[in-house]
């Protein structure tokens, strides 16, 4: 399967789910200049990112299936399952409108934040809000019919939910403008990424897609949740880990994670080892916005090997993953290539 | 039924629900100061209002079932169906704390608005998201066995999405920072009553208490629909009418909409019947901040009489429902007298 080919016809999907959504509102009668603000709310926050959440539905389908590529699916079967690829796609536009105006954040994907375009400001709160509920409108239409859609509606409601805790948890724990590091802790951070990032990001894209294969048991979806959420978890440690230690030219920004007070995976190691000179030195130059006060934190997570112990962490949860995926119980029709594909997305990544 | 009674009785079950929040965030392992701080924005932002669209929910159940208080109700069924109440309480503070930041509110229920409190700031968008997620964590825990709990979910989807489009028309129609009168008309204001409050205040409770009561049929929907979304479009007018032209003493509040450029129902009449000079008065005085321009605008309004066409258009509006509720079909089980309540609360008040 070329992945550029795949991407393309995900993307070419979206047209349609967009006037299938504008349908409905004008079937509410509302006035066009409304329709045309949720079109280009939809076009601008949906699309545009890398989509690798959405197209992992499609793609874990064609595994579950024993499909060689995605022309092989009938073509209603790979509309219904990259609606669902595309609903993910809506929840992480509806949580990142959100995000960017919770953190004041700038730009996303090369463009202005949605709340930073001209006449939107505040109205993007709402605008999240019909992000979301597009999500419930597109599964109504298309899986009401299918024993499983009330499945589908719990699952994005969990989902949906506990990635609300985990931003809940990561804005109180580490609020930009006010640093406290006795609030940090590895324990904190794990539930922060777990719930914030894996869930939505890794387990739910493929229990959408066990869903539609029809492979439904929970001693299945555990499986998959079993190594995913970890999985999950592990490829925030690496983006914790590569935003201090990553080379620009490979992850393609600079690092901000120290000046953001950020409650990362490397300064929770830190403090968890520190000495009390150390965390002296941490109390009071992390989390500030200033370039030596960072580099001051950069010397010292590198002269307490952080990067050493990320690597040990790395070798040991990938040894984990695999063995788990080694045992993974077939006889119901779940399939260990699924996790095979995922872990290896992320083992050794550099970008 | 004593209105105080039933009030306090569905006030004690918010704890209880509030307890059932909190346990499960005990589950996923949710650390003390994120549980403490749902717990908080629960509180906080839920109980506090006149809680009518709550108490609909009981008050419809008890008249449909034909009992003659709440006290007839079994203990575990009152629990449900309060239990939907406060489903819609949690849907209100949803848009509520929302709405607040948007509009850049100050005050809420004689309380700083939500966001305004020490430490929420914009925090509060994670939180009006959690009070949602509440809703469908409390559906599922209540009614994952009832027949009906998939017809719950569709329900709380569309009337939810249905609020964000009259809230997004309102938005763009009438922002507070910039006055265009053209682009008001009296269709928009319909719409946006309609769907701003409309559904999730009228016809939402009447919908919920009909599941659980097991009066499904569409035709029994589509009665209860075609009369009290009418029914709350009057009462979003005449919200409107007395926020010009009502005492201060009756209503309890100093009426804003002319200085907040509010597409106003008042505004709208008066729009349509003006002179071009009448039109010229009021682009030139509505939506400004300023005690001089109101009072320009309040003299026109009257002198323009739309005062009598308020109560002409109350009287009509009456008149019609009235009958519509004379012909209800109570054959499957539906009650005329659910709408005649709904109709007597809201004909001729004056606060």
């Amino acid at each position: 399967m070329s992945k550029e080919y795949n991407r393309s016809r995900f993307l070419q999907e979206f047209p349609s789910l967009v006037e299938e959504l504008k349908e409905m509102l004008v079937n509410y009668g509302l006035p066009e200049d409304a329709i045309n603000w949720y079109e280009k709310s939809l076009n601008y926050n949906t699309p545009g990112g890398k989509l690798n959440r959405g197209l992992s539905v499609v793609d874990t389908y064609v595994i579950l299936k024993g499909y060689k590529s995605i022309d092989d699916l009938p073509a209603e079967t790979y509309k219904k399952v990259a609606l669902l690829g595309w609903c993910i796609e809506l929840l992480q536009a509806y949580f990142l409108v959100a995000d960017d105006m919770m953190d004041k954040s700038i730009t996303r994907r090369g463009q202005p934040c949605w709340y930073k375009v001209e006449n939107v400001n505040e109205i993007a709160i709402n605008d999240a809000f019909m992000l979301e509920g597009a999500i419930y409108m597109l599964l109504k239409k298309h899986f009401k019919g299918d024993e499983y859609y009330v499945d589908l509606l719990e699952l994005f409601h969990e989902v949906t939910f506990q990635t609300e805790l985990g931003q809940l948890l990561d804005l109180i724990t580490a609020p930009e403008d006010h640093v406290d590091l006795s609030k940090f802790s590895l324990e904190k951070h794990s539930f922060i990424v777990i719930y914030k990032t894996a869930y939505y990001s890794f387990y739910l894209p493929v229990a959408l897609a066990m869903y539609v294969a029809g492979i439904t048991s929970e001693a299945d979806l555990k499986q998959a949740h079993d190594v995913l959420i970890p999985l999950g978890e592990y490829f925030q440690i690496q983006d914790d880990y590569l935003d201090c230690f990553g080379k620009p030219e490979d992850i393609g920004k600079i690092g901000t994670d120290i000046q953001d007070n950020k409650c990362s995976w490397v300064v929770n190691t830190a403090l968890k080892i520190a000495t009390p000179e150390q965390r002296k030195t941490l109390d009071e130059n992390y989390g500030i916005k200033n370039k030596d006060t960072e580099a001051v934190c950069k010397a010292l997570f590198k002269e307490m090997k952080i990067d050493q112990l990320y690597h040990e962490y790395e070798e040991k949860v990938a040894t984990e993953l695999k063995a788990k995926i080694a045992n993974i119980d077939e006889s119901r029709g779940f399939k260990g290539d699924v996790l095979t594909v995922f872990l290896n997305k992320v083992y050794k990544r550099s970008k």
